[in-house]
């Protein structure tokens, strides 16, 4: 594995890493972790690369890992710059023959995402979008509960993803890098809020039901005074189900940490799960007793799905970094299949992919464009 | 008190008689308690009422408590009757001298509730609406919390009332009446969730932030089929303070009770209650671990419209009927004060009002305008 | 109902009106609230009490109550006194041909106890111990899968009763009339924490299960110095079907409520239910999901005896006064029935007696003897 | 590092391997994985380990490794034998100069522990005991929140492990190893539940504490019919700080997983952390309301001990892997600065040593001890 970006001072590189490093399956090997040499130089000496796979520049890393033996360089990379900084290096890599991973929002533009599905569909590599939430094992229960029809036809989804830590106008102080990107439309792209942490709301509605979103009525709000992107939104839902539904996602809902929740609700009963506390779904039936669920259980209800992606036994919780982990460790077994010439199984084949990038890039537009309508719906096309 | 509707079929009756009996503040005498002049006889003898003040129609009641003399007769009503009979006993009533209880929604109709409130603005009497859940002590303390502005500026409004109860076509079923004549337009008025439970959640909201909606987005669904009034629905709102929020109705949330909760969020921090566990408050700090504020706790921290809403000691758990009884009580307590002479305080004059009423009909006609328009906001004024 | 005790001072009067008022089965028509002449007339006259029923001593309530004609007399007496003087009302009540409701430890000592039985016995009449706790429907619900043999044979109880009120010298405080009387040995009995809530668990975990304690073990502690009675233990318990468990009392566990809480495992599975969330009752089960029951849900699982304990359907929470208005419910039917000559149902005759209390005062005794012995197992026997 | 056990079917070896690979500070490099050959090499090959490191006993891998460069060979080995096995390899590791990670208990008896504590002062190696539950960051802030006397002294100490998975005879089940060696005398040692669960339940409470168990009550039982092992037991406990408390141990309590819990009771205020939601510490006040503490969190009040152990900001649930990982990491960073010269923090050096292992032996000793006496109280001395 390669790195593109996920410096010392960045965040997200290194929860990548731990994900990655957590099953032995991958090992980090290069990176040009950043687009500042010193930095790039220090990070990488820390982390163990050695010099000679260390690069300052992405260009210069594919370059030279493309020449190096095919037993040598790296199978992959995983790219953690800022939104803007996406495509160039996804592009570069594919054309080099390198499979790529890829920290969501895919790009920057939905333009840029449908260039990028087009380069896959031709080179036939690998594009694995990290859309974590997806890779909790109970939300895996959850959609094979909606799949095998457990609560027939779904009516209902309410999600929401409740932040507080841009409460204040924190992109000002100084330090705080993440806020400063994500708020700022270069950086960022169209949508603060909604495109930061709405799209991971939405990925897991689609995920789950399996519904496809048709059309969507927003409301985005700034609420902290000075800032130039939504830092909160509501929006009304329709899917091709014909199921309704209510996205809320905030970042100034002052006392929430990451209240990622989604809930469902079919003809027989609901489903209800959290992320801060993921290793629990609770089934509600309309004629007998919630049931409680449990990631590890030994019991005979869960799913596959479930169980291949969980480490330990039920009641030794696993987290945010396991269901990181487990989009590595799917996308690393499929990857190991073609390697070796295996047939990977459904369930490794569980990771998100270009076509979640896509439909996530044209969420955000669709919303956006809803907002500024005075119609009730827009449309949500791809 | 005297009661009308209630008969030994209806639930409701029977939660008016425990909430208005529980503080001996309150003796029930009288009764026209169903147009079945059988089930009016027999629920009045098993409740122990006198012969001579059983009734078999409410203007019989109204015609022959006031000839009583002024000691003995009713000195207040409580309508719990269907919503289309709401208006013809409370104007009867008001008309004869004797102040209203009334179960909400207060009318079948908003030019109902505005004749009403025009009769309790000439008579001077009291009418009482029962918003049960504005008389929860948790409530109350989120609300007087707001008020001394401990959130700072309020941004952010999420409240739901999700219920599974209607998931079939229940209303079809022998022997459920609630369900026939809720979700029967003729009986229940314009609207079926939004009416039902729907301005339950709109009251909360605007009981605890003290601000009022000024327009709202609404998307109604019929997700049974077969029936003829809504029973699901989200509803996007703005405040007239600046706040966005989101209202969430259903009543086909299959496996959920009556699982109430609403969410405020703040520039400081936030507040969640939730009504199946009502007797704890969270207080969510963006710079201080989260609190849980508890009813009946001795520290200072709580308000007196709080504490003077509760009968037990912290960890004796309160609920629903005390909720209820809290309004007979504030109600009684103030009648008694008219009675007696005395001034009521504050915290006796806290249960909903003719106002109240007025808002809640205007809601429900918003809510159903602004679901059959394409425009994406439609004013809520009364 | 007549009542000795209870004046305007009294904390456990009130709530003792309250769960009488609750059903409008009984009317509480006379008393002798306090033994200071003043306060008991002061609190008569603001509970609607006639003049001519307000009394000074119980000894000239029960003389002049047992003189008037049968169909205006008390038919029973509620005795909520300090524990010293529970016993001699009680006798006289009986002796007078007055059923008894009385506040629980049943007396000052066991002796007293066995002589209160012996007089049930002789009499006839009925005598009920407000062990409040086993009036929760969940708590009846719990006793009904453990008899029908739901989690196969009990193996391990674990019951707690949590306090913090006495985490400082409270009783030195003025106005602290309750903290006073409980920590005084002359008023109190052998027993601090364990007489005032020690007792509450034990008789819990023996409704429940009804398994009987037949060895114990206790460690008994005086945590804040200047205290004569212990305000903390833990003990050990073997029961006559095998199973082993704790009892843990306390109140010094500061921050802590009133948390009383109940887990008893059997071969096939486990039951939850805590007194600060009473409407919910967690079964956990071997090899299946953990299932939420709550009272007043619809489903065919649950007991009559939970069910017939609910005053409203599921989602409504109920709670303490609740409970407490079973007691006197269930003990009020009772009595209409034989009043009326009609046989009381299972569910109505499902209230505390004599025995439990007995059972109650021996338990106290136990402790206290196992806590001074050297030998690790003290016999439990009555 | 070198594994001694852990092959291909087995558990607790999987884990380590995650633990030590997450933070790439570690490099797994040789094993000696089985004592069976053919698992030993195959699972050597399938965790991609060089054939020549490679080793069929934990000998052979200590002479060769000890044989080997000094920055070739492996700096530490990780034993996760059963309980029987630990103390050969972890003794020869020590006398070839080879630190020590060993799961617990630490040895098979006693005795076999002080040897091992000898060996490592003579050495002056490392010896890092995986009382994995320590390493949790919500339990290192209890314990600093305890040191600095944020709850004044404390009082009383309630740890309890409920577990279910043995409430049948499973160690008679074909392919249920961990259930046969851990209930089975010889391999397991005197204890069966106390031994493998009691003794993490009482290290909790030491570290936490920070006080000693000075003598103890214990109730130690066989449940299921055919063990010859405790599968069950409650034990009084008495610390040197006055404290008093109890420690419930259970793997028959059916339906729970890995139920771990502590509740500490101080002057001002209790502690409550659980396990399985592992992120909350809650913190109760005597004056105030409880405060809801998590991990990650930015405000001021987590201590470097808690901050230092979470790798995700608040929000991202942390598991039992990040806190099995904590004790590698931590250990594995004051090796590093024994390599390279540094200081290692208070933080680094937090981690279980043989002296908690020694202790954890003899709380295993006076537990049996206690069990099959007759006197109440025995002594806890090492």
């Amino acid at each position: 594995m390669g790195m593109v970006g996920g410096g010392k001072d960045a965040f997200i590189g290194a929860i990548h890493r731990i994900a990655a490093n957590m099953d032995g399956l991958i090992e980090f090997t290069s990176g040009a972790l950043s687009i500042n040499p010193e930095i790039a130089k220090d990070s990488a000496k820390s982390l163990f690369l050695p010099e000679s796979r260390t690069y300052l520049t992405f260009e210069e890393m594919f370059q030279k890992e493309a020449a190096l033996p095919e037993d040598q360089r790296i199978d992959f990379v995983t790219i953690v710059t800022p939104n803007f900084a996406h495509f160039a290096p996804a592009m570069m890599a594919l054309n080099n023959g390198i499979h790529v991973v890829i920290e969501k929002p895919i790009t920057f533009s939905l333009d840029e995402a449908k260039q990028l599905k087009q380069k896959v569909d031709e080179t036939g590599l690998l594009l694995c979008l990290t859309h974590t939430y997806s890779g909790y094992p109970m939300v895996k229960q959850a959609r094979a509960m909606v799949r095998e029809g457990a609560l027939g036809a779904v009516r209902k989804v309410i999600v929401e993803y409740p932040q507080g830590w841009l409460s204040k106008l924190s992109e000002r102080e100084a330090g705080n890098a993440g806020a400063a990107w994500r708020t700022d439309p270069k950086r960022s792209g169209k949508a603060g809020a909604m495109g930061d942490i709405g799209t991971h709301a939405w990925h897991l509605a689609e995920y789950i039901t399996g519904a496809k979103v048709t059309k969507l009525c927003a409301d985005l709000n700034i609420m902290v005074q000075g800032r130039a992107l939504d830092d909160d939104g509501n929006v009304l839902l329709k899917f091709d189900n014909g199921a309704a539904g209510v996205l809320i996602a905030s970042q100034v809902a002052a006392g929430e940490e990451n209240a990622l929740k989604i809930r469902i609700y079919g003809e027989k009963g609901g489903l209800e799960w959290a992320q801060q506390e993921p290793n629990t779904l609770l089934v509600k039936w309309l004629d007998q007793p919630t049931q409680i669920l449990r990631a590890g259980s030994g019991y005979a209800h869960l799913s596959s799905f479930a169980t291949k992606n969980c480490r330990t036994p039920g009641g030794h919780p696993e987290g945010y970094l396991e269901a990181f982990g487990n989009i590595y460790r799917n996308f690393a077994q499929t990857l190991l299949c073609r390697v070796n010439g295996g047939e990977p199984t459904p369930e490794m084949l569980d990771f998100p992919r270009v076509e979640d990038g896509i439909r996530g890039m044209a969420f955000i537009d669709t919303v956006v464009a809803s907002n500024g309508s005075d119609q009730k719906w827009t449309e949500f096309s791809v």
